[in-house]
This record gives structure tokens, sequence and C-alpha cells, in this order.
């Protein structure tokens, strides 16, 4: 019997660093987490890394052959092998984060931004497999988006393709980010634009609504689906606003690459048709008349099945099933 | 001595079709041309194209071998070898162009969007030597693109990727296309769209102008260069409003696949600092700051190439020279 192939999947998150133990199948067979903001210092960051790889070995209680370390992070370079001034995490500059752990454990590494990994685990563990062109939108805290044509993941000039979320549409006068720049789609479509899209809607209409009596602080995504399933009109205009931009978006992307399919993933999609059918409405009114009726929406596969994790295994399951296939 | 290796490369435009013989170094060595509306029936036409070839050869003059036919074609499917409903062309529907030549015609025979083969032979024979990401974008009557990632064209899911004409920032409140639909960025950034844009300025502002006395049929794009140079405040106005959309347009684009270098060609780049300066300004500007100053925004260097053809015959060499460096 052949020894049992596993990669390692590394999920680096502004809250939770995830590791897991991924077999062929992108199933996590093991996994673990552990708070990113205690490791202020790249290195004990590097040293708690390793001791969870092992730590899951133990778990797993078999033997096993780890083929490789994938790793998704926002602001990651694929090219460099780096972090660059990840806006929520603690380390600054450029940090050499595949070096670092090379030099730890030898093994193959690769990084690359964690909605781009999700694409990849998409094509090889979700429901891309066997498409070429598609994208994958992560609708978190912001949007994240990895791009598939030709079968290949666009990874850019510099290992930065793919930053849908800065997409913008209103000519640098739109909502703000944090840095008290003009934002982009992220600001409108992401949980935390969903929730600025209800103050707005307070602002804009004088409609009764649960929301009058929730701050913006204890807002939250699945209290304004619950809203709309219960009829309130500011909840209702909110996802109708937010697919509506999403939609007129998704359009303009299609030109780029004219995907086979656009899945959607992360918690915002629990908000279910209230998201999707605005979305397809408006995608379908604005696409050019050549893609009309050939853009799946679909909600990524992904969903309840450790998608960061499985998706940054796939960095490694993808070259090695590229090798098993040359052979 | 080895015989000489030619592709055909083909343009087929609303008013002519260009023939030549390309030689590796993107040379076209003889070319001829005919009215690609004097063939309304396919059949006549794939008759006068096989003619033309004939024509070259003798008029070559020297033993040759052909290794394939490339054409460029607005509306192509490069998945499919068809050019399907082209608004300048008189044969509507899906015209199986590929299938008709190969009937007739024992060579390679590959078909795509004429930018896109304009960004392939930019590639191989232009400014874009070495690069991997990089945009083309062809300002003529209208706007076309081609997109390369990876080191790769992108093709799109049936063909059809790279349509960054009807990129629309406008949320279908902009200008009208011909068919009285809103239409996207060729609207503004193209020959027509500058045209466009002097009578919108003659509509907002009451500076005195050289364009008071000119009918829009009158007018070319030369005249506005002109005229700019001269101090004239409408023209000088125009290329502003054009650059910065096209500046603004092209901040966004580089979210999809950050290029490392975005090539404008056709008629309008000949007006040079006037289009390039501020197209160039509001770029940076709308950049996510991860890509600032590191896209370059240049002229292709297929200006006095015969850009067209060697664009064409480029997706015949693109395959060959992979071929040879197999080998």
């Amino acid at each position: 019997m052949s020894i049992l192939k596993l990669a390692v999947g590394i999920d680096i998150g502004g809250t939770k660093t995830k590791v897991g133990l991924v077999n062929e199948q992108g199933e996590s067979l093991v996994r673990t987490f552990f708070r990113t903001k205690e490791y202020p210092d790249i290195d004990d960051f590097i040293a708690r890394i390793i001791e969870a790889i092992g730590e899951l070995k133990i778990q797993l209680g078999q033997e096993s052959k780890l083929i490789g370390i994938g790793i998704g992070a926002p602001n990651a370079s694929s090219k460099k092998g780096t972090i660059e001034n990840a806006a929520n995490l603690l380390w600054k500059g450029s940090v050499p984060l595949v070096e670092k752990l090379r030099a730890q454990i030898d093994l193959p590494i690769k990084i690359m931004n964690d909605a781009s990994a999700a694409a990849l685990g998409e094509m090889l563990f979700g429901n891309a497999k066997g498409m070429k062109d598609f994208l994958v939108i992560t609708l978190g805290t912001g949007l994240g988006s990895g791009i598939v044509a030709n079968g290949q993941l666009i990874e850019g000039h510099l290992g930065f393709a793919g930053e849908l979320g800065h997409f913008d549409l209103t000519v640098g006068d739109g909502r703000f980010t944090g840095l008290g720049v003009a934002g982009g789609l992220e600001a409108y479509v992401s949980a935390t634009g969903l929730k600025r899209t209800i103050m707005y809607l307070l602002s804009k209409y004088m409609d009764d609504s649960v929301f009058r009596n929730i701050a913006y602080n204890d807002l939250h995504g699945e209290d304004i689906t619950a809203a709309a399933e219960n009829g309130d009109p500011i909840a209702i205009k909110a996802f109708e606003y937010t697919g509506r931009i999403l939609g007129y978006a998704l359009a303009n992307f299609a030109v780029f690459t004219q995907p086979e399919a656009i899945f959607l993933l992360g918690g915002l999609t629990g908000s279910g048709k209230w998201l999707f059918e605005p979305a397809n409405k408006y995608m379908e009114k604005h696409l050019l008349e050549i893609y009309r009726g050939k853009i799946k929406l679909m909600r990524s596969g992904m969903h309840g099945k450790n998608a960061a994790i499985a998706g940054a295994a796939s960095l490694i399951w993808v070259d090695q099933k590229a090798h098993d296939d040359r052979e």
C-alpha cells in the first residue's frame, strides 16, 4: 500500500492562522489554529507554524508523507514569496515568509493571495473542476478575488493580479477605506460594505426598520438576512443595492477574461437569494450581448470544506497533479 | 541554405482586407489588399483570399514555404474559428471562416480578434518582447484590446475575452453606441470618441475654437492634435478629458492582471503627449498603491510595421517558435 501523501495548508488571517493537513481529495484530515497577533515577531510565528505541523502529524496518528506547504495570505506575492504591507497583520514592510520557512523545513513552499488560493481550491476540489476560465470572489470583511484563465491562475507581473476588491466604479468619488482614501468595490460589496449600506439607506429613506435600533458596531450580516426574510424594507433595499453594484461589476469583469462561471465564497453568500438574485439580474442587464446567458453565477463548492486551508494546500496539489499527469 | 518560411497574415476590416507574407522577424515582405465589401458572399471572399495568396507568392519571386495562415478580424472567436455578428462586416450570423478556408487550402489556420492578434504581434515583434503580462489597446474607430497574462494570450471561455472597449464606467448611463444601447469606454476613448468629446465640450464651454466652424462629419483626429498644438482651448480640453477617462480605466484594468506595460496602438496615438500625458497622470492617480510607478504606458512598437498583418501572422509564428523551442 502506498503511503498517504498530504499537503500542508496554511491560511494566515488578521485574527486566526489556520493550519491543516490536506489529502488529494481536498479534505483537511486534521487541523488546528492559533491567534496570529500573538506572534508579532515573524520568527516566533515561523516557529509556531513548524510546531503546529508537528502537532498535526501526531494528531493524525498514521504514517504520511508531506509533499509541500501552501500558504494563503493577504497581500502575498506569489512571485516574491512575500507578504507586503498587509493592513490587518502586525508584520510591516515586505516579509520574506517563504524564505524564512524554507530555512526551517525542507519542503516545496508556495504562497499566494488567499483569494487566488481559493480559486485554485475551487478548480481542484470545488465546483470549478474541469473549467479553464472562471473567477472566485470571496466576500468577507473585504472582497478578494482569484482569476483563472486559459486554465491557469493569473499571477500578474509582480504577483499581485486579481485585486478586484479595489475595482473602482466611482472615479475616486465613492466610499472611503479605513485609510481615508477612496475605496473600491469592497467598500460596497462585502460584509462591511453591507453594513455601510444599511447606514446609507437609513439616511436616505424614512422607512421603519429594526436597524433604527441597532448601532453600526452591533450589526451582523446574518441579522440583515433575517431582517430581509421578515420583510424589513431597509434590509430588502440593502440587498438590492448591494446586488446591483455587484452585478454591474461582474458584467464589467466579463469583458476581461470571459469566464464560464463566477463563484462567490464567504459568509455573505449565506444570504442566498437575497444577494444572488439581484446580482444575477443586474449582471445580465449590463452584460455585453455576446456574453449574455453564458456566465453562471454560483456559490462556491468549498463551503463547509475548510475552504481556506484546502485552497492553500491546493497550491501544492496543483503541481503534484501536473507532475502525476506527466508521468 | 534553408528555404524561406513565411506565414500568411490576413487582417479583415470593415473597409479593407489586407493580406501579406510575413517572415520570422515580423516583416511583411509582400502585401496587398482588396475591399471587403466587394465580396458580400463569403465563398467569393474565400476565393479572393486564395487568389491574393497566389499573387503574393508570385510577387515575392523566390522560393518559400508557407507555414500557416493567421487571421485577425472583428468579433472573431479563436475557439470556434468563426466571425460572429460583426457590426462592420456584411456577413451576418456566425461565419465559419476557418472551416471554409481549410476546405480550400491545406495549412494550419488560426483566427483571432484583431486586437488580440495585435497583442501577440507586440510580444513577438514589437515592444513586448520578453514580457509575460501586458495589454495592447488599439485606438481606431473603436477601442480593441488584447490581454497577455502568464505569457499567454487570454482567450476566454468561448474565445471572446478582452473586449475592453465595452468596459463601462457609467452604470449604463453613458454615451450610446450606433445601436442605441449604452456604450462603454470606446464611446469616449477612440477616434470617434474624441470627435464626440469635441461636440460635448462645444456644448459645455463657450470658448472660441476652430471646431465651432467644422461639422462633426468633417472632423479628423489629426486636426484635433493640430488645434491643440495651436492652443485651441476646446482641443486641449478634449485631450485632457479623453486622457482622464483612459487613465482611470487603465487603473481599473491593472487590478485584473497587473500588467508590466500597457501599449497603445492606432491612429489616435499619433497625438502623442496630448493623449499619453493625461492618461498616464490619471492612471497613476487612480492606481492602487501596490501598482503605482510599476506600469509602463507606452506606444506600440508595431507602428509603421504593418501591425495588423504582422499581428495576424504572429498567430502562426507563435506556434512555430514554441515548436522550434521544443526541438
